[in-house]
């Protein structure tokens, strides 16, 4: 059975992948806002690092109504745009859909959970670095690979999609050249993306700089280790044990990474919402149904969410 | 015998007190540097919410070598200034001189104690919201108590000075309108101090903001409280007990100042080097000292450290 996709969100994530899985001969349907006409009449374009392409037709929606029923809905919307999520996906599902949440963050696969019900929701983590620089113009600047896995709700109590889906999925994205990894272990997963995002998304806005500077000062370089190794023993007492050595790893490899704006912070600089509810919110809530004190990472949220409400006024996105 | 007194910083805190003592026919002594030629000649103006004064002479020097020695000097510097310390003192003090520090943060009589060795080195904290407004002239916003005491070493082991000496100064502050409580227990004092500076100097910093606009965030306002309960724990494992009712003392407190920015702020602003360092520094060596790990306020100093490697170039003043 050929499965039919919905791309809900067609921005620097959902544009690439979509248009990656496209260019395979997927039958991948897109959900446009700003971009619709633009991408209706001129199709999309993707340049990336593994190879430009041009795709002049590709199947555009402006309104969820106007799409089919889809298979599999991978969602690609920022989770501050969840509350949206019940009057976009209801038109495209059928009774045995699935979705695929491919957001930062922990348990933001929750609003899709309480619309599509147990053992209909898989998530995913992206470690990808593009950019949209134009309407339906996608710029690939690094990596791209998907890890994703079922999602069981907060207590891990609840099935996840049938797997002979998900080995599907994860074919068809192997097939459309992307590097992909299917877990059963997918809280693992997003603590590993965690110890990452935690320190480095609230550091560049709190301290108002880039990965690099972050990385090129003793003080930050060390704060930020510092916060990974707490998110990591956060992990921990939540059920994902994760390797002491790891948080070397999330350094080292930062250092190799390009210079590079987080996603927090081109949020913040272009005043849009930031996902610190999902990112730290979120962390800090299963520390405590754990017991867990994590210090750091409160003081990191209290400052966001000060920063948030305080921030110069900037023309919306 | 009538004390002969130095003033070593002649700005907002030293104008200030020095004022007070000169009005009050103190045999008083002031060292300036860049306000020096004005106050020669035109002496100095304070602007008192308890009464406007114009002292039209006071003994003013340009250099610490054409000074008096002096049997107490009060040291109203800044602590980063500290360095300078050796070279400002030796032409004043004689045999039996003692230093007054009254700088905010913690050890930070150790410079004077390494220069007059033991019995010769007292602290004070001062509450006190004051502005340096223009060559010798200050303006007193509010509070101005000064609670001073002998300071004994790091590990409180050393005698203080002569205590008729002690007396006779608190005599003279006494006599000179200054509010003033001479205690026995420096170390506490410093500690409820930091209970303020620590919360409020760093998050006006790293927030961007004046005291009332973070106490007006909920978040904020409760991210203050929580650091300063972790500096009343770190002042526990240090020896000074400070009674948790004293963290909503410092809150309460908070909301009844005047909107007033934070010294560190100012600096900060003016791009003038900010006392993180005595501060927040020593305040972390110290619960290092005691085996307490401090993790917000470790948090914020690396965050203040790289503040202040990497703020905006400002005219230095």
């Amino acid at each position: 059975m050929k499965l039919k996709y919905a791309i809900v969100g067609t921005g620097a994530l959902g544009g690439f992948y979509g248009g990656l899985m496209t260019r395979a001969g997927l039958d991948v349907h897109f959900l446009l806002h700003s971009d619709f006409e633009h991408v209706r009449d001129h199709g999309l374009r993707v340049d990336s690092k593994n190879g430009d392409f041009y795709l002049p037709t590709v199947n555009a929606y402006a309104k969820p109504e106007d799409m089919p029923k889809c298979d599999c809905v991978v969602v690609c919307l920022k989770s501050t745009q969840n509350h949206l999520l019940p009057g976009i996906l209801t038109p495209i599902l059928h009774s045995e859909s699935i979705a695929l949440v491919l957001q930062n963050g922990l348990h933001v696969e929750q609003s899709a959970l309480d619309l599509l019900g147990k053992g209909r929701v898989a998530g995913g983590c992206c470690f990808l670095c593009s950019n949209k620089v134009g309407p339906g113009h996608i710029r690939h600047l690094d990596y791209g690979k998907i890890v994703f896995g079922p999602y069981r709700g907060i207590d891990e109590s609840e099935p996840g999609p049938p797997e002979e889906l998900m080995k599907q999925i994860h074919q068809d994205l192997c097939n459309s050249q992307i590097e992909c990894h299917l877990t059963d272990d997918l809280p693992a997963t997003r603590w590993r993306k965690l110890m990452w995002n935690i320190p480095f998304n609230g550091l560049s806005v709190i301290l108002n700089a880039s990965t690099d500077a972050i990385m090129a000062d003793p003080n930050s370089r060390d704060l930020a280790k510092r916060i990974s190794e707490e998110v990591r023993q956060t992990a921990g007492h939540c059920g994902s044990q994760i390797d002491p050595s790891y948080v070397d790893w999330v350094i080292d490899h930062t250092d190799d990474m390009v210079p590079y704006d987080s996603s927090m912070r081109l949020d913040f600089l272009h005043g849009r919402p930031m996902e610190v509810d999902v990112i730290y919110g979120n962390a800090l809530r299963a520390a405590e149904r754990n017991g867990f004190d994590a210090p750091i990472q409160k003081t990191m949220y209290q400052q966001l969410k000060f920063l948030a409400a305080h921030r110069p006024t900037k023309p919306a996105n």
